[in-house]
């Protein structure tokens, strides 16, 4: 249960700063203006109906990584979905109710015996469900590889079925988080296209549609140097950005634009660290950095450790000794980790909050 | 907003295995008894109402980590909470209209200027506030050294309020987790129950009450070879029992009460890992072990990395393949962090699930 006892807001709490959430919208938007490329944007990491609106313009395509999503956003209005890890007949099943509507949602497949098993469950349903067969570009996480022979058989049973709409290829480069350097990165989002590309013809050199050709994470749709021959864009992180992208370099931490608002409860003799009330819950436990999260400016240090309710505050040396009651903002390491811990944001307009929250989803 | 969208159980989900959770709780219960100590549960791992009325009886005293814990509880009926996170002014300020009640609040205090904060704000309140000088035994978290001369100044500030009641000390010693083996483990939970009763001493010695001398974690108190000068015990995970305590020796696997049921979506051909629908935000990024949890029997194997809403399975060499579709159960590295995940518990009562749910209280 969403616990709303308390009238005003306390810490920690998540904070947007809607200018700059404008701003990564509007960079993705223009960049996909220009690629030519249908911008579905990723709603897991902000799954925000007010947010999935501000960024597809009205009730645009969006994809999705829960069932709850689909509800979710399908209640605000939104039609066009696509649930982008892999399906499970339980959640076939949970979906078909959805499909009288004039919603339109694609699942994933990478597999024959799947393909099979969702041919089966649809066979005697009213609707049509869309589908597209994951890709594995080098992730090695869902996804078959290109040259697999699985791939034309899994599309066979796909195109055969009259519920299943054959619609064409996805896939998701996330070892774009491990790059490296900037070439690295450019590298991979090379890969990621090519591996599509490639999938996408071998389709219709076997005779089958596949008029989606779809890859995106933010870091390799932003280092891409170009989208021959991919209809589709998905990215998500960035809408808020985070120290990861930072660190990727495909933002300043500038560009960030969601916080943890805390405040400092202690500062321990022992080891020196000031003691802050976000902890493990409120930031997650993220650590794909040193640190669970930075301090936005005027402050400048990190947490260094977190328990459940409490953060480990290190200052950078030099800094101004902080003071217990003091307010601090912590820039996340990953947006979506950081935000999912919350179930509001409050927004943060010209540098002040309004007072104004919005809503998100949470569950399976 | 929590997500019921979906008429039956979904995976992932949090299974709660009724007959272990009583087993645990009774154990603690017994030890508290034999020791002649309250059992003051630490509520923040379970966080729900049905398993804090098995812990204490009825509506027994509880430990709290959050103002919602407060609100939650106390609309269900329990009275006497310590919040043993340190506390603000805000959030002090949110406490104050609830002490009109027949309702018991401690605090945690460890400075001489969050005290007379305390005690400023506390003013012209009707109620009284109780509160626990919190004492750092080595965790280096909150708390003052028993030795540091702040304790007394603390102490002083507020005993001379008249809205301020010195109950006594609190301490916990975090650094349990840490133990690397039996013998440091006994040797944390000795300094632990020493530091709290010299810092007892210390206060009884310069005319001030001390009627609460408070420890716990549940390893230090499952490993304590002695209870004397200690009033009262917090430990929170013993009701569920994780993999980190199975480590620590404390409890055995078959102790562990909660587990995450997900199903395999996936076995990649490249690494030969399996995928389960069960990632980062249903299992929690608790590395505190290696990996992010393991399998329950008959399974063997464990979670080796997560993304968001994917989880990476390696099975034990040997072990029998799984089939795409599959259920598994995922037992926690960290029972806190990943009943935290979950908006509810699905009971699983003599080895099957009954179709009850018993709901979870969530944010600050």
């Amino acid at each position: 249960m969403p616990c709303d006892h308390y009238a005003s807001p306390i810490t920690p709490r998540l904070l947007l700063n809607t200018g700059r959430l404008r701003k990564n919208l509007q960079r993705m938007r223009k960049l996909a203006a220009k690629a030519g490329v249908v911008l579905r944007p990723h709603i897991k990491t902000a799954k925000s109906v007010e947010i999935a609106r501000m960024a597809t313009g009205e009730d645009g395509p969006l994809t999705v990584s829960t069932l709850a999503e689909i509800a979710y956003f399908r209640r605000a209005g939104f039609r066009d979905f696509t649930y982008a890890v892999g399906i499970t007949a339980e959640k076939l099943d949970r979906l078909i109710p959805l499909l009288d509507d004039d919603i339109r949602i694609a699942i994933l497949l990478d597999r024959p015996d799947t393909a099979r098993m969702a041919a089966a469950r649809m066979q005697d349903v009213a609707g049509n469900i869309d589908v597209l067969i994951e890709i594995d570009c080098g992730g090695h996480r869902g996804g078959l590889d290109p040259q697999d022979p699985a791939l034309i058989e899994t599309a066979r049973i796909v195109a055969a079925s009259a519920k299943l709409n054959l619609r064409g290829v996805l896939t998701h480069a996330g070892q774009a988080y491990g790059a490296a350097d900037r070439a690295a990165l450019k590298a991979i989002a090379a890969q990621e296209r090519q591996s599509a590309v490639q999938a996408a013809e071998l389709l219709r050199r076997n005779g089958l549609p596949c008029p989606v050709v779809s890859i995106g994470s933010t870091p390799s749709v932003l280092a891409a140097e170009n989208f021959d021959g991919i209809s589709e864009i998905r990215p998500g992180v960035y809408m808020f950005m985070d120290l990861k992208q930072a660190s990727l370099g495909v933002c300043s931490r500038d560009d960030i634009a969601i916080s943890v608002a805390a405040r400092v409860i202690g500062h321990n003799r022992q080891n020196g660290l000031y003691l802050v009330d976000a902890g493990a819950l409120a930031l997650s436990q993220d650590s794909s950095l040193a640190g669970y999260g930075s301090l936005a400016p005027p402050h400048r240090g990190r947490i260094a450790a977190v328990h459940q309710e409490h953060g480990f505050l290190e200052l950078e040396a030099g800094s101004a000794p902080l003071s217990v009651g003091d307010m601090v903002r912590i820039l996340p390491n990953h947006a979506c980790m950081t935000a999912a811990c919350h179930d509001r944001y409050h927004l943060l307009e010209d540098g002040r909050e309004s007072g104004e929250t919005w809503g998100r989803c949470r569950g399976w």
